[in-house]
């Protein structure tokens, strides 16, 4: 039996950490910290009957790390890095479902997230937690940096092509989320009056925190289209990817879902076949990439409530346009779903334990 | 042309106001207030497109209501209550979306607000803006308490039965309200994810704000049947209302709209044919009650958009239960529509004008 | 392991019922029927990821029910009892989630349904499948008639008040459903855009389906309250059961879940802590019956997603009216989730196997 | 008073057309017409309040249009364009809100809408109805094509680029869309319960009925850069549209809204500042495009319930990918608001009148 401790338990991918924990028959949860609620039961939290709900919230200050075998943190970025850091040091392997470990450049990490990182060496450390590319890393890992939820439904969607080179040009993902991606801090723009019969694109273009990420994880597809499986690090200079990412999320009144549509500009000559083999020689044995038969289209209704990334494939007939749509749950395998997936690799369960 | 201000303009029933002044013939908006978006512009606080989306909001201190001919306090409850004192002061008619002037008795003000009324003198000027009710005062009057918006579609639905004196014993109002009713102050409860597919019951039995304005109006009508058109005050002790109002809102994820479903067990011997005569008598000249055909339900899409209240009335075959259905616009004919109609009223212009 | 066969596997109670069935470890789907979608794979109708969406639909002509231990029919009422029928005369055992064998009385059957019970033998043996009053029946049985989805709400909800005879004069049921409780069939009533942004009530009074399961479940509890685990059988003429129930379905715009706000007036003199006492003597042990402390409602929230009924009781102050907040998921503790919770006591299993 | 008659009035756009109207000084109904529905109310099929809810349905074969100064046919494109020609016939003006006199080119109609063009005579007269290219053929047209919803937001967010031959390469508009745009017919994918909590691309590429009327809009202004407002006809072959469309249409969760977000690849060396100096010179004087501040992106609730086409731009920093997004309401300027600004230009009242 895995203990687990949770950092942050009450935010929405808290939440969904419980509900995946409550049905996997090889963890308990030993504790859950949360500063605001600190005293309370989860389930004066949150009234979804879970059988974790009669569980205290403590302050971080009393959870005891070395207790526990794992812990996941669900902490805001920048709270994050000492948090796991702290647990680390306590002997505990962690999942950090924050963005804090997932960009390996220190320098990166202070462009985007506009602070210095306070663990590089830690950082050094960290396996970037998408098993579909780094299964065997995140075996052995002590710290896994979760991956962002636009940023994996992006990145499955273009990894097979990053592989072989067939990206190029601009590449333009533009992506459709529901609100719980947003987090639980009530705010004007997910006041249910202003997100419901609403949609908005928000930080288009270039602008985007996962952004950086997405391009880190390809760009190493790219150069090192074997070293996804064996090594890693910022690529070479001289070997950046030769595309441009154009990433707009969209905020749509669904409580949870991701649509991303992606569209790629294929060298010529290509067939919408060579695309499918491409895919499926990648995800055929994938247990959470759901590849679609040719000519279907993704919806939010293919994934949401499963840890799948269901993937559809359009060749726009008479044009090079790839059109890819990439759908999942962004709390399942866009959050803590694949954080569990993440703690099985770690812990030699099937990767599918409780998931299923 | 009526030059009117507006106190608190950022909230839901101030962006509604501004929606219905905007195709009001009569009336021109002098200026808008706002303590925390003093200095923008409406539009940046609204993207919806309106003719005053370029006016700039000024704090209220700013504000010169002897500049105009009406002020619509839009404010907080407690908050407003010395404010609309000033506007009436500087010589401007005031309608009051708060619930500030709502009820007659300063006790029962302080016993459910929690804390003493400030104005008391005013507040016994003030008429209770229901246009249905008290149409003659509110031509004269210089300051109109708009009524609550579930009030609104409470006492519509009961007044003909209140004033034959056909309530009796336990009355139940089970109402269902969307999610502006709560206001645009971001809060959990409202938080999109929360709200969304979700659906809440809140404040039930006899704990609601709006249960002692219902109560006072119906009860008046009670004791002075043909008074509701002439005078008003609280009703004698020993003339009080009959009957024991159970009122239970629950929140609904829709963005407006109120269905308040009531049950009311009438007198032995009474026909539905008897009970629709009843309401025809007492709405048929009412431009903004719309009685249903027998046995017609009200449901949201009767009433939402426009200014009208929809009522329609079931008695139970083999019971002695009648079921009414109210439904309205929680933000127009529930307030800023009203608002209208009672400034209508208040300077002699048609009382439809601009709300069809 | 359980071989089950599925009669009308591709409405929202089959998909329901396959979810629930996937976490199951003692059952095995055999077929699934379908005579629209005879031919195609359970995964072209619903693009949800599940492990059977490669099963084949077959028509129910082809489904052996002698090679299952259990069916579940999923078909509408009136096309269910013949269905049923076969199924028992070949030896399986069935779960009828349809209306068809709920009503002890044929006449009654025929009063409501507008046609004669074609099996007036079989319907005379079905046991009436809610666990919480019949449990001992129901494991014995050879067929069990699945409650309606309302009729659960209301019937848990006032069970403990109707065993000791607490239920008396006029009892409202004011409810609020998904809009999956009205199938999967489009209709103009359950098109996106005529239920998204509304509420209405429809069939109020004493005209909806649901009424008779009710008052036949109430009474049996009052005329024989020990008997409801024991014997059955339409009550005596004159031990017919003291109140009317009022009930008033109202479709509010949410995928699932069901809120019944109930009221009750009580004897005199009965305290709040009485009640709770009542409620927690019958339902402390039932494992799908979760009590809210004193004074909290029940909201969807507290059930959707789980096989939970969530049950809170507020006795207004002041007052003889006790209001119960009942709510479940319609699709699992009101369909397909009890089902599952009946076939674990038909088969001697841990009744919350695969419910957790 | 301009005497109109609806064709198909009890669809979206036809109850959207009676809204506008009810609102317009300067037109009357005279008939509405409804094979389905005749002999009914309008208002027993919508229970929105509206003065014309007392109006009688009649068919079609009853509706004198002689007597009317113009028609609008709310009809399925196929069944329009015979009824079009009809009405013409007989004296009326038309505007038609179908597809069937969109496309110029009766071939191009016959390829994408799998039936030869019935009436390629009059095809030849109509004129396509966005008055922001051709107000002045409008003015003067006996038979108005009113655009697609669709195809508005993407030729408005376009055109000033047209007409300066900015537009190249592959030029990508992703959409999303409001339920209402699928018309009132229930089918499956409009059930609420799999619309609600989904989105859906579909017919994504180059398979939707809407793209070749925007691309012969836009090939149009590219080679008459002029003649957009003056002539008009199908571009000659060797000047053929330079730059390849891909438009994926997706279907969200509200009612109505359309937002497209373009991806357009500009010449090198152009700034963001003369981008939006070039829409500005297009659109300042136009009442119904809203050009958005610099980097403000438009969302849905900049439109909805507006006759406005909302239009922000985002030059992404560091390459040549302008984003522009464009948001409407579908039922308004994308259908029945745009049509009544057409019947303004077409009975010389104020283009904005009963639009504000």
């Amino acid at each position: 039996m895995i203990k687990v401790g949770i950092l942050g338990a009450t935010g929405y991918t808290g939440l969904e950490l419980l509900r995946v924990l409550a049905r996997h028959p090889g963890a308990q949860v030993a504790w859950l910290t949360s500063e605001g609620s600190a005293g309370q039961r989860f389930g004066d939290v949150f009234p979804a009957p879970l059988p974790q709900s009669d569980m205290k919230l403590i302050p971080s200050a009393q959870a005891d790390a070395s207790a526990t075998d794992l812990v996941f943190a669900c902490l805001p970025h920048g709270a994050s890095q000492d948090a796991v850091a702290a647990a680390c040091q306590a002997g505990a392997r962690v999942v950090d479902l924050s963005a804090d470990y997932r960009l390996h450049d220190p320098a990166a990490y202070q462009a985007w997230y506009d602070h210095a990182h306070s663990q590089t060496a830690l950082l050094a450390e960290a396996v970037y937690g998408l098993p579909e590319l780094h299964r065997s890393r995140i075996c052995d890992a002590g710290l896994v940096a979760n991956p962002g939820c636009y940023a994996t439904s992006i990145i499955l969607g273009l990894a097979p092509l990053a592989r072989v080179g067939w990206l190029g040009g601009t590449v333009i993902a533009d992506s459709k989320s529901g609100v719980s991606g947003a987090g639980r801090q009530p705010t004007q723009k997910t006041h249910f009056v202003e997100a419901n019969e609403n949609l908005s694109p928000y930080s288009i273009g270039r602008s985007h925190r996962h952004l950086p990420e997405i391009e880190q994880e390809l760009a190493e597809l790219m150069t090192k289209p074997e070293g996804g499986h064996e090594g890693q690090g910022t690529p070479d200079a001289d070997a950046a990817p030769s595309f441009t990412l154009i990433f707009s999320p969209h905020l749509v009144p669904v409580n949870r879902g991701i649509v991303s549509t992606i569209y790629v500009e294929l060298p010529a000559g290509i067939m919408e076949q060579q695309v499918l083999a491409l895919y499926r020689a990648m995800y055929l044995a994938e247990p959470f990439v759901r590849l679609l038969p040719a000519g279907q289209v993704a919806t939010m209704a293919h994934a949401v409530g499963s840890n799948s990334c269901a993937i559809g494939l359009t060749l726009v007939p008479g044009t090079r346009t790839l059109i890819v749509t990439s759908s999942l749950d962004n709390l399942i395998k866009g959050a803590s779903g694949q954080a569990v997936q993440n703690m099985n690799l770690m812990f030699g369960l099937g990767e599918s334990t409780g998931l299923a």
